[in-house]
């Protein structure tokens, strides 16, 4: 389940509490568009925002609405006990991998982030991805660190921040994290703006946020005949990618482009978390709508 | 109570759960040494680890142990709905403040965090601090940003992360702020080694980590005669405050410092936090001893 696309939902709020009528509805699409996995509870999932009884329940009804399709958990948490509780909890609910960020508040040691992955594959009994996103952990991993903790038992992926732009330099960034770790494990390009250099590259598997949103679109880039055809797909949505920039990540333009095309009810972000209002909306919408996202 | 010196301690763990007996003993020291208020909860008393229960908990403690120094709780959390809920358990838990920093894990726009602390203001019955701390939260208050939310019901004091090193910026930068601010904000300084120069550059509070370890030391800068003498006694403890640089932060300094005095029975960090060993613990006990800390 560590390659190909893994999309990525939201897990959509209704009054402060999970929609489970509308992330069904999610799932079920991702499933039926053909995804080779899902990645519930992901950043895009928000995590972090949600309580262990959330957690549980969004869990098991992404397994229950994925229709046989292999689910990843995200289990970060700012705190070990929770970790573990919530490995416990994803692996009760019928995941097929965890996935695990070093969540910091107070900045994270290389050390402690070893010992954290150390005790959590210690207690699993599925496989875990390495999640690997400076942006919202603020820990860089080095290359050695990832070494080392992908000779850990059970990991068996490592979810990637993004490759240079260049593809040359794209191919030797990523033959120079696989020298130094284990044949079983794969990597996978997160950043959908990277998705198909690093694809390009040798990723074997896309995690995508794009995907949880517009699975046909970003099968279409993952599954191209060639190189030149994914790259040429991908800077077609250059529009899209640049309005991400502008709004410090793909957060709230997903949650904007669930409300705009009514998969969700309304507002489905944690507050304090706000999705897009105004001419930032409008000009979502149109960009949907010239590029034929849905 | 938004103005001297306001003592923070580490909220210590044992065997993964609050160690009562070290915390009521570590406030009681703070009390005793005539500190001006105690910020229970802070960022080096781990809030955003706790789980509702624990921090409703220790904040009971901190209040039962202060013998009538005012207690400001910290009640941060990634969404709205559980800071609401925290500033509830701190009302009732007898707290005389609350702190609340704008907790990311998604960095937060200036909108959100207007929105966070809009709500919470409204629905608070006594006064909050504004906790500025871009190290821990990736949010950067701009001035414009601090002068709107200080004129929010209930905001008392804005804590900052620092000032410039050289006398007439830090004066200037506080000058800056306070000008945008009403006259019954009170402007505190953190980052210990910014403690003196903060002080001297206007700051009424001083919100200090080394005042939760060391009250004594702190409260001799903190109420030193002069400008003069506080710089001296802050330079006094340049070999600490580098320490502390390279250690990233107070946090595991802090920690390993009262296992070295016993005044914790153990590592007393939520893991993955871990505190030093080996040569960084050996040279913080003889910096404790050659400075004549404790």
């Amino acid at each position: 389940m560590f390659s190909g696309l893994s999309a990525f939902p939201i897990t959509p709020l209704k009054q402060d509490s999970i929609d489970e009528a509308a992330y069904g509805r999610l799932v079920r699409r991702l499933a039926a568009a053909g995804v080779d996995s899902i990645g519930a509870l992901g950043s895009t999932g928000c995590y972090p925002y949600l309580s262990r009884a959330e957690r549980a329940r969004a869990a098991q009804l992404a397994v229950a609405h994925a229709d046989g399709v292999p689910v990843m958990i995200g289990i970060g948490a700012l705190r070990m006990r929770d970790v573990l509780e919530l490995a416990e909890d994803a692996q009760k609910a019928g995941a097929s991998a965890v996935l695990l960020a070093p969540v910091s508040y107070h900045a994270l040691t290389s050390d402690e982030v070893y010992g954290l992955y150390d005790a959590v594959t210690r207690n699993l009994s599925i496989p875990l991805c390495v999640y690997d996103n400076p942006g919202t952990t603020r820990f860089t991993f080095s290359d050695e660190l990832h070494g080392r903790i992908a000779q850990l038992p059970n990991v068996a992926s490592i979810k990637i921040p993004g490759v240079p732009a260049e593809a040359a330099a794209a191919t030797e960034r990523v033959a120079r994290l696989r020298a130094l770790i284990p044949a079983s494990v794969t990597i996978g390009v997160s950043g959908d703006w990277f998705g198909a250099a690093g694809m390009n590259a040798g990723c074997e598997a896309w995690y995508s946020v794009l995907g949880g949103l517009f699975p046909e679109t970003t099968l279409a880039i993952a599954r191209a005949a060639s190189k030149e055809e994914a790259t040429r797909l991908s800077e077609r949505l250059r529009p899209y990618w640049d309005l991400i920039a502008r709004h410090g990540g793909s957060l709230r333009v997903t949650a904007t482009a669930l409300e705009i095309l009514g998969l969700v009810s309304g507002p489905c972000l944690p507050a304090p978390l706000q999705s897009l209002t105004g001419v930032d909306r409008d000009e979502l919408a149109k960009l949907i709508a010239t590029l034929e996202l849905a």
